[in-house]
C-alpha cells in the first residue's frame, strides 16, 4: 500500500486529483500484496437464496413464491444482476441455501455440477417474530455453507468477490440484526424493501421488534443472534464474508442484506473488514447505520433498492478503473511531463510565465 | 421514453428498484428515439486543449509548458483519460486549438490525417483580467471549430461524446464564466484547480474578480463573454455541445470546464441540456453551481479534479448498464415471476402466506 501511495504521486496528474479512485487503487494493492495490482481474473458474483417465515407477516410486497422464480431467473440469465454482471466480465452463482420449497432450485457447486443439496439448509428459515430462524445444527451448517463457497471459489481463482442475495423477507431479519447488534430500535432501521406501503410498513416495523426482543439477550454473540433472528442466507453470507477475509479476497459490500451480515461478520471476525469495500447506498435506512458503523462510504449512491448484488456489480466498474489507472499510467519521467509546481513567489512579482522551482509536487502542496 | 418507462415496470425487479439507473436508461431511449435502446457503438472521448495567458499570474499549481507536455501524452495513451476510455471500450481524440506553442501538439481530423492546423485558433488565449482571451473572428472560428469536431464525430458514427479538456489556467476563466453567467461573486466560484495552496488561491480569486469586471457587460451574452473572459477552448467547447444537441446525440459532462462551457451553451442555444447528463461532482465550487442551474444531479461523487474527462468517462459504465439493464433483462412474462403483489389485508388478517391479489403492481404502490 505504501507503495502503491508512493505511485500515485508519480503519474502524469496532480496528486490526489482521482480522489477516491485513488483510495481504492491503494486498498486493491493492499489485498493484492503487489503494487501495481493486477487486473481481475475472474470476478465472481454469488447470490445466496433463501426464504424467510416473517414473509407470512406481510412484511414484503411481494408473496414468498417469488424467491423460487428469481432465482430461476438468476440461472436462466434474465436478472438485472445477470445483466450488469455481463457488462464488468463477472460470472454468477446461484446458492440455494434455504429456499421455500421441496425442490432445490439452483445448481450446486462452483462449476454448477456438484449436488445441490450440499447447499441446503432447510426449507424457510423460521419466522423470527415467535420462534428461531435456525436450529443450532442447522445455523452451524449454514455459516460452514458460506465458508465453504468462499474457500471454493478462491480456489477456482476468482480474485473478487461480489456477494449478492434474493428472499422475500430478507430485508425484515437484516434490519433486526442491524438494529441489535447496533443497540438502535426498530424504527431506526426499518425500510421500504421492495417497495411497502405504509400498511406493509406497520407490519414490518412490528415484525422487527417482535423479533428484536427475542433477539436482544444475544447481542454480543453474533452467531447465536444470526441463529435466533437471522436465517439460514444471513448465516451463509455471514461465513462468506469472514472466510473472504482468510483467503486475503477482496469483496463489494451491495445492500442491507450483505452489511447486516457484514456487520455480523466483523463482531465475529474483527478486522475482517480491511478485506470490503461498500459499493452502493441503498434506500434501506439498516444500510446506512451499518455502513457509519464499519466507518465504509459507499463508492455510488444511485437509489437503488434492488439487491441481488446489482449496486455492488455496478462498482465493480470503479475497481477495475482504479486497477487502471494505478497499473497503466504513464509517470512524469516516462512522459516527459514537469512533475514540478511552479513558484507562487516568482510569478506573483514578476507577472511572467513562472518558471519551475525546484521543490517537488508533494513538497509544495 | 414513454415506452421505455412502460417496460422498466414489466422488467424482473420491483418497479424503481434500479433507481437513477432507471431515469438513466429513459433518457437514452429519449436521446436514440427507440426502445430498447441499442448498445454504444462508439464511445468518444474529445480532449480540447489550450492555454490560458491568465496562467502568468501565478494561478495554476503547474506552467503552462505543461498543457503541451500533457497533449503529448494523451496522443501517446500515457494519460488518465486514455487508460479510462479503454476501461469503457473508447477511442480518445485530441484537439490542440489554442496550445502554448509555435507548433501544433495533436494530430488533426477525426482519424488523425487532417492537419492539424485546421483546429489551431491561435497560441494560447489572451490574459483575460486586462485584455479579451480573442479577437472576434477568433471566436467565431473556436466556435465553429466545435461545431465542426461534433459534425465530424457523429458522421463518423459516434452515439456518446465525452468532451475533456487540458489547459493550465483554464478553470480560472471557466469560474469567471460561471460566475458572470449566474451573477455570483468571485470567491463563490474560485477553487484549488490542479491543487494550489492559499497564495495562489488569493491570486486566482483577483484574477477572477478582474476578468469579471471586464465580462459583466456580456452576462447575457454568451458568446461575446467566451470571447471576452472565456478563451478558444471554452468556445470551441460550447459549440460542440451546442452542435451535439442539434445532432441528437448525447453527451455526458465531465468537470468544471466542460459544465462551464455547458452553462454558456445552455445559454446560447436553450434546449440543448436535454441532450446530456452529468457523469460527475467534481470538487470546483463553480461546477457545483453549474450543475445546480442546469438541473443536473451528477451519477458520480468521488472526489476527482482533474478533468481531462475522467469523471465523466467513469459515469459511461452506469449509462453502459442502463442500457443493458432496460434492453437485456427477462420480463415478468418471460421469465414466469409474479409480477403481482400480495394484498396487505389478506395477509394481515389470516396471518399466513398471503396470496397475490389482482392488482397489477403499479396499482399497489
Amino acid at each position: 500500500m505504501n507503495a502503491a501511495r508512493q505511485r500515485q504521486t508519480v503519474l502524469t496528474k496532480p496528486p490526489g486529483a482521482l480522489g477516491r479512485l485513488e483510495e481504492v487503487s491503494i486498498w486493491l494493492a493492499g489485498t493484492q500484496g503487489v503494487c501495481p495490482p493486477r487486473p481481475f481474473q475472474r470476478i465472481r458474483a454469488i447470490i445466496v437464496a433463501g426464504d424467510h417465515g416473517i414473509a407470512q407477516m406481510g412484511v414484503s410486497a411481494f408473496p414468498s413464491e417469488v424467491t423460487a422464480q428469481m432465482v430461476a431467473n438468476f440461472v436462466a440469465g434474465g436478472a438485472a444482476v445477470n445483466v450488469l454482471a455481463r457488462t464488468v466480465g463477472a460470472s454468477v452463482r446461484v446458492v440455494d441455501v434455504s429456499v421455500d420449497t421441496d425442490e432445490p432450485t439452483a445448481p450446486g457447486g462452483v462449476d454448477g455440477t456438484a449436488p445441490a443439496q450440499r447447499y441446503r439448509v432447510r426449507r424457510g428459515s423460521g419466522r423470527i417474530d415467535v420462534e428461531d430462524a435456525l436450529t443450532a445444527d442447522e445455523a452451524s451448517r449454514a455459516f460452514d455453507i458460506g465458508r465453504m463457497i468462499a474457500d471454493e471459489e478462491v480456489d477456482a481463482g476468482a480474485d473478487l468477490l461480489v456477494p449478492g442475495e434474493m428472499g422475500i423477507g430478507n430485508t425484515t431479519a437484516s434490519a433486526a440484526i442491524v438494529a441489535t447488534l447496533l443497540d438502535r430500535e426498530p424504527i431506526d432501521v426499518v425500510g421500504r424493501g421492495t417497495g411497502i406501503d405504509d400498511a406493509r410498513w406497520m407490519l414490518k416495523t412490528a415484525a422487527i421488534r417482535d423479533a428484536m426482543r427475542r433477539g436482544r439477550p444475544f447481542a454480543d454473540d453474533p452467531a447465536a443472534l444470526l441463529r435466533v433472528i437471522g436465517g439460514a442466507d444471513l448465516a451463509a453470507l455471514t461465513g462468506l464474508l469472514t472466510q473472504a477475509a482468510v483467503r486475503r479476497t477482496p469483496v463489494v459490500l451491495d445492500g442491507v442484506v450483505i452489511c447486516a451480515a457484514a456487520l455480523a461478520a466483523e463482531a465475529y471476525a474483527p478486522g475482517s473488514k480491511a478485506w470490503w469495500v461498500a459499493g452502493t447506498r441503498s434506500t434501506e435506512p439498516a444500510q446506512h447505520l451499518t455502513l457509519a458503523s464499519l466507518g465504509f462510504d459507499p463508492l455510488l449512491d444511485l437509489g437503488l433498492r434492488l439487491g441481488e448484488g446489482t449496486g455492488a456489480l455496478l462498482a465493480v466498474n470503479l475497481l477495475v478503473a482504479a486497477q487502471a489507472t494505478l497499473a497503466d499510467m504513464a509517470t512524469f519521467d516516462q512522459a516527459g511531463v514537469s512533475d514540478k509546481q511552479a513558484g507562487v513567489n516568482d510569478s506573483a512579482e514578476a507577472e511572467t510565465v513562472p518558471a519551475a522551482d525546484d521543490e517537488p509536487a508533494a513538497a509544495a502542496t
